[in-house]
């Protein structure tokens, strides 16, 4: 049974103020759920429906602070879903005061990508394609953000996502930046490193002019028909795939 | 100044059935009618701001049917956006009984893809590859639906989109049948033509049984890391850009 003071306490985790004040998010629906409660992030609160808590393994429940039985309507109030029969937690933030840039791995850093519907997307994909690491900029989309937990389909288990001064992060660095600009070398012909960092710009803007500067090589998708541009999400795509094929 | 009865049919075209019915539908924001001005689409009103029309190249203006000057609140009222500072227009739809193939290209076909932002989002990278034909499902989400006419971009005046039923057109083109199937072919080791239907399935269900057997080759995009699986509109990317590259 939920009382009123819990549901107005993980409801208020809807706000970023409040997730960073305690540090606390929200995971909804079975897909990221069950995600979650295979990772190493510690959950405080599990509210499940009496029929999803019956499907969960033993030993993924057990390592659950707190159980609490509700109804669909519970989940809905709670929550950000039109429709959730399955579940939601309360999970803690990790620790990401520490930036660890692997050498040997290519890592995202993103220059303020503010739709947290790409940034989920981004994350998914990073996913796919063997990504630990991305960076964003302190104006970016908030990972944490239930749009971007949910976009990520459970791959914001797997991806490591930091928030750094891109400037100070990409000045200090010793490995190859790649970055997307539109005056960048054809792709395809492009020699690419299977580590290093790969900048992708805003939604509307691109990459932000102080940062062009560190980017050691700028790459371009080439464009067969008329589409002004490609979605952030869509282009690192294909830039990842151009890296790994 | 808009009548009531005005502000009441166009808003009626927000739905499916008034859209089909009448044969109308809404374009909004000055991406979308910018794009639209300059397409061979017939416009029989174009909604405008003062501001925004003063813009306009004459040539532009004189090709629609009836201008109307209107506050940034009337937009607001008759469309689907947050906030519209620029225009509106009321399109006509094309004609599209006769479905064309052309046996030089490769078209796309989308097997159910429902989510609208999804389809805005195929036509879109369909637009920057070249292609200039879609064959969707008739299950799948509405072209004129302003999620989709929104998410693609201005694209949408440069793609044809056809409705059919897949099986029939599968089962009678002599082209190639490329499927996105997680069974397939390695793409980055498979022989790709510049002709052909690329088949892409549904969100969650892929490309439906029935269809299979209609797949000449089958390809899958290789992944390194853990995600379970791609948006079909960023898969959608990945394959055209390894047709083309």
């Amino acid at each position: 049974m939920l009382s009123k003071r819990l549901i107005k306490y993980f409801k208020s985790l809807q706000l970023k103020k409040y997730r960073h004040q305690d540090r606390k998010f929200i995971v909804e629906g079975a897909k990221g759920v069950s995600e979650v409660l295979q990772s190493d992030y510690v959950i405080d609160y599990l509210l499940t429906t009496k029929v999803y808590a019956e499907l969960l393994p033993t030993d993924q429940l057990s390592r659950v602070k707190e159980v609490i039985e509700v109804t669909e309507n519970d989940l809905k109030t709670v929550g950000t879903f039109q429709t959730n029969s399955a579940a939601l937690a309360i999970v803690s933030m990790k620790d990401d005061s520490h930036l660890g840039i692997p050498e040997d791995q290519l890592v995202l850093a993103l220059d303020d990508v503010r739709d947290p519907g790409n940034l989920g997307t981004i994350i998914r994909i990073a996913d796919w394609y063997g990504i630990e690491t991305i960076i964003c900029s302190l104006e970016s989309a908030d990972f944490y953000n239930p749009k971007v937990i949910n976009a990520s389909m459970g791959s914001f288990t797997r991806v490591k996502v930091y928030y750094r001064d891109l400037k100070e992060v990409l000045s200090s660095t010793k490995l190859p930046v790649y970055g997307a600009l539109l005056s960048g070398e054809n792709i395809y012909n492009s020699q690419l490193t299977n580590n290093g960092v790969l900048l992708m710009g805003n939604e509307s803007q691109g990459i932000s002019p102080e940062l062009v500067p560190y980017i050691s090589h700028s790459v371009h998708i080439p464009r067969r028909g008329a589409a002004e541009s490609l979605n952030v999400a869509i282009a690192t795509a294909v830039i990842l795939d151009n890296f790994f094929r």
